[in-house]
């Protein structure tokens, strides 16, 4: 298993620039001898203009509206090439946000709106579980009575057969290395299984349990 | 066009219980001659202990998970049942949260999570037109990256042919009564419609102009 993924929880942290918290782990990632990325513009509407600012500075990686991504992947048989060149060639997988959702099982743990119809969930299953980007702390102080995000990704394990859903908070990543997997980036990230309690995981931990399939 | 609606963003509202911010409006919508209400518990997973709740106390009426519902909807063939029951026969309907979401045109405008694949996005199409429950103003003090929600439906908005989408903010309710549509409830809501600027209606505002059918 060759596959290297750099997985971002989001493009932008409060109060820097685009990519900025994470830009050293990038820079590590994909190292001096890389010569040219590919960028994939599908997750806004404007893929030029997307695409140009991703040419220019390197930015915003990723980032977007997952169905979006997802269904033009597969609109352009892209889903089973993405998935054999990053797994069996070794090509390193960067994403962030929508980018990362669409790298792991199903984007059924997606915090976008649902603006666009896939033909499917299931997504580039790059790793054998999901993740829940921009993970948010229930806020006590809040007045808004919509669902938090731990009784949401509860409601997913609700259904029968789910995979665990790693949530990454902002500042958080995932850098995947073969069948080894390492938690990076400013916070504690939470972790919930099917049928047993969330868990907590320090920045730094190995997290390559995660990667054993459940099959 | 029989139809009698009542839309309500949200089940329960800040400080007060299980829609006791609209309860003399389901008082008047279904008056004091009904005997019998069909509630549908397909939005939540524990069927029977939310019709139990429903039955019960007249509470949480169609709120849970959106994609869950109209999964469900699908699964059991009653899309089409319910759609002409409500529209040829004039069975009141009422919905709150996900039950609101599920009677207009799609589901692209829900805030839920996708955490069951349905066979379409394609709704109960109640009304020609969509909804956005618990709409939330951005937060100026937030530190939060995700889209807002206005961002989200500008969003759904970049696709051809997207109908326009009322932004029903907690507390408020919309009641249609044949061709006549009037907002209810504590607060203003946002009108999106593709290609124009938002515009802002007061409580009691006559919005049967969005009845009127596009195509």
């Amino acid at each position: 298993m060759k596959r290297r993924l750099l997985l971002v929880s989001n493009s932008t942290l409060h109060g820097g620039g685009y990519l900025e918290h994470c830009q050293q782990q990038i820079k590590d990632f994909f190292g001096h001898g890389v010569k040219r990325v590919l960028f994939i513009p599908y997750a806004l509407h404007n893929r030029d203009a997307y695409a140009k600012t991703a040419r220019d500075k390197f930015k915003t990686l990723g980032g977007g509206n997952t169905f979006r991504l997802l269904k033009s992947l597969y609109d352009n048989s892209l889903v089973s090439e993405i998935k054999k060149r990053v797994l069996q060639d070794g090509v390193p997988y960067m994403g962030s946000s929508a980018g990362t959702n669409v790298s792991t099982v199903s984007i059924h743990t997606t915090n976008d709106m649902p603006i666009v119809y896939p033909p499917s969930f299931a997504a580039l299953g790059l790793v054998p579980f999901n993740i829940n980007p921009h993970y948010l702390d229930p806020d006590p102080h809040s007045r808004h009575m919509g669902e938090t995000r731990e009784q949401r990704i509860t409601q997913f394990h609700e259904e029968p057969d789910t995979p665990p859903v790693l949530g990454l908070r902002e500042g958080s990543l995932l850098l995947v290395e073969g069948n080894r997997a390492t938690l990076l980036g400013t916070c504690k990230a939470r972790l919930f299984t099917r049928g047993n309690p969330t868990t907590e995981y320090e920045t730094g931990s190995d997290l390559s349990f995660l990667l054993t399939d459940r099959q």
